[in-house]
């Protein structure tokens, strides 16, 4: 089984943004990172949208998209009664008719703090 | 490869409880969550059962069982101290003779604040 | 498919170190324990450095290597702007130009409090 590895910034990061072997894509945590800024969108919403378009970009880097998510992990920061309910209407928006297996947890901190979502996911390849 | 989705709440939880690929099943974070009050068992041990019990459940709905379990990932809420012992206890008693790799942490809060506990795993699916 | 266990403790941990099943291998999260003092080097950099060890062991166990790491998730705890440098230092290292997906975040707490980082990984096994 070859190991292939999708890291555009060569290096840079410390890992790769994705790696597939055979069928399966497994992701890094992305988050809404704000290329033109540098850091989050200032709104919630925004960066949740953000870390989702993120992660489309990276899945296509890799030969697949969000018709073929299996499982994703959220990493969120802050109030789950304000934070939950934001991420939830993005999500069921992102994967409407075809939910990938989900695991939310609300977790002490994410390496940048600007940050409040961080979402890794493993997806199949289609054919 | 085809993505199969389970999914008996219709959408509703905006996830499904598990996707199945190939050979491998992959679940939700499943809780304590008991039908007949809404939220938790007021005791620990309980709830950590019930999170098993769920979740065995979600198996058998993809079509295997806590003996083909490759890992687990769970995620405890509260005093390590306290939490972990009764958490191996009964997972140990779970997993006897077919032990998966796992990995516990404990997090800031699920999201429901009811919670001390979520498992998540992934599956083979015997033949 | 047949899952394959990776239990040098034969139980005693509650879980295995590490399963297979065809060309996956999961572990389970690694921690910096020193066999020799029964508890975390004082050091941070010791610490991470012995969990990565701790690391290729099993995955040598299971007859792969760090050339074949698809992901890796990173518990870690402590702050941010201490641990993570380091943490990503040590790392850069180990998967220099075989770089993993990877997803890192601050928990409350690990299940034993000596610790500062936790490890688990997927990983193809090679032909």
């Amino acid at each position: 089984m070859e190991v292939e590895r999708f890291d555009p910034y060569d290096g840079a990061l410390g890992f790769s943004l994705a790696t597939r072997v055979g069928s399966l894509v497994y992701t890094a945590g992305m988050i809404g990172f704000d290329e033109t800024t540098g850091t989050a969108p200032d709104d919630l919403e925004a960066e949740i949208r953000l870390a989702f378009s993120n992660l489309a970009q990276v899945l296509e880097g890799v030969g697949t998209t969000f018709d073929h998510v299996l499982e994703q992990t959220n990493f969120l920061v802050g109030d789950p009664d304000v934070v939950y309910p934001v991420f939830q209407k993005v999500r069921t928006e992102i994967f409407d008719g075809r939910l990938p297996a989900s695991t939310s947890v609300f977790v002490q901190a994410l390496v940048s703090p600007a940050f409040h979502c961080e979402v890794k996911v493993v997806a199949a390849v289609p054919e």
